[in-house]
């Protein structure tokens, strides 16, 4: 396993420190329980957070900052926050106005959030997101998976927050962001879990994984290596399937990267991509295009698309001061 | 050799359209010669371009925009651009008070901007950044390299492009930024450029190569693979013994990635780096964290330190409107 590391035990401790070090204008880090938050907290708003596993970078991390997150609490490598993380968290980013929690369907995740809610005397409310179209069940969730999309999620509810929505239009909103989402991924190498040593998954040098969850789940279908634009077709064709646009739909679209997948590939990607939409008579208004959220250094992409209308569309071009999101 | 590709022939090109109509706000995309330039050209100001060999994205393609650089060129994988597109970039934004070269010190690209500079009839000027400490000589450049220092030097001067300096001082800042900018990187694995179809080096599962290049030229040491606190001593000191500084000094930390590692690695080689820069009794004033100067998908990272004084962290913080670097 090569990796920069000293102690499996330290590596998310010590790299969530590392995060706010290079962040110190805007971050606050709470060693213990360990979780994230603004350094200036929001005021009489809806305060908005998530988290996950960790090994997702930025995701979720990378996201917290005025016009998205208020906090967002690390798991371990590939595994749920615990609640008294979620339960700090959100007793720090309350601002009277109730704690939204944006929650990806893991069985885990869902636990955590739920168990930490129960505890809380905050008013709260969830949004889950499964935006995965690859599989309706996998050996880490029940139902569709939470995957990049999440950031979509993050960032739109986060302007809503920012502008003074309230909890339940805050959540609505989550739920139909989530509604018009879909995304659909490829791997081209699996990862190496710190604590596991070895790969998450077998797979042969002239092989890729059609459908692969953001933690290596197997996929729909393991095909031999394709040129990139069989393999955007066999990404897009689901995606557009399950969300079922009418011609002259506006939508945004985002190349994510699983961390190990150069941005010469993610742009080669976005052009095959976006020229396909274009043909199947959709507007591509805005791009995403990077690696945001990763399964460690993993090789891979995934794409996903949003249905925008005028709504959505204020509300992602609406300004935003994170780490990894900046505009 | 697994990526997400086409053609070799047309790899470059459709990167680079895929990345500009992934900013269409921002960008413009000439195709041929190749070069990717403002949509909103700068007026009566320096214009500042910059460009070398594809396979490091987002350097320089990702940092065009207002507050740094007017236009890049990109040659084919780990190659020089060739002077007409060089030409071609400059001729296209030059608003009448010439035009600044930032190259880094390979042969190729020397002799590109070179050419281009004796072929244009706009007054041009260069600035050569040297910044790699790990070795006087490579195969590819004679003296030391140019590496994740570029970007800085690149930032630097476009803010005082945009402030209206006039040719020759950009040029002199730009010399004094790369006089005060020192990077020493290490790689973990190799990487593969398309053409070639084979990995650049051989490296062995527990080998780490220290003061490699960017292109995954040999460094000063191949080691055992070890703990993230050593290779972090291993890469800091050279860098500090090249700079000298005295003991209060105010300095920028970069910590780059070189495109296949995941950012929670990167964080934590900045939590280390930085604890260790303030014992030595720096001041770290600012940072930047992330896969900005990449070899393809190579696992591996470089720190660079950039000695600030007040003019310098002023320039740094002015405003940047880029791809891949915005505030």
């Amino acid at each position: 396993m090569k990796k920069f590391i000293n102690s499996t035990n330290d590596l998310v401790q010590d790299s969530a420190a590392g995060l706010v070090m290079a962040h110190e204008d805007l971050l606050a880090l709470n060693e213990s329980p360990l979780f994230i938050c603004r350094r200036t907290p929001k005021q009489g708003r809806v305060a908005l957070i998530s988290g996950g596993g960790s090994g997702h970078e930025p995701l979720h991390t990378g996201y917290v900052g005025p016009g998205m997150l208020d906090a967002a609490c690390p798991g371990q490598v590939f595994t749920a926050p615990t609640p008294d993380q979620i339960v700090a968290a959100a007793q720090r980013v309350d601002a009277g106005q109730g704690v939204l929690m944006v929650v990806k369907n893991y069985g885990g995740d869902c636990a955590s959030f739920q168990v930490a809610s129960d505890m809380l005397e905050i008013e709260c409310a969830t949004v889950l997101v499964n935006d995965d179209v690859a599989v309706e069940h996998s050996t880490h969730t029940t139902g569709r998976r939470g995957v990049a999309g999440t950031l979509i999620v993050e960032k739109m509810i986060g302007a809503a927050c920012e502008a003074g929505a309230d909890l339940y239009e805050c959540k609505a909103l989550g739920a139909r962001v989530n509604a018009n989402t879909a995304s659909m991924g490829v791997a081209l190498t699996s990862c190496t879990v710190p604590d596991a040593g070895a790969a998450t998954f077998d797979i042969g040098p002239s092989e890729i994984e059609i459908g692969v969850g953001i933690h290596g789940e197997p996929g729909r279908h393991r095909r031999a290596l394709m040129p990139a634009d069989d393999i955007v077709t066999l990404l897009l064709e689901p995606v557009l399937k399950d969300l079922a646009l009418a011609a002259g739909r506006q939508v945004l679209l985002h190349v994510n990267g699983f961390g190990g997948t150069p941005l010469i590939e993610l742009h080669l990607l976005n052009r095959i991509a976006t020229q396909r939409l274009r043909d199947a008579g959709l507007q591509v208004k805005r791009w995403l295009v990077g690696n945001h959220t990763t399964s460690l250094e993993m090789a891979g992409a995934s794409l996903t698309l949003t249905a925008l209308d005028d709504e959505l569309l204020g509300l992602w071009d609406a300004p935003v001061t994170t780490p990894s999101l900046r505009w």
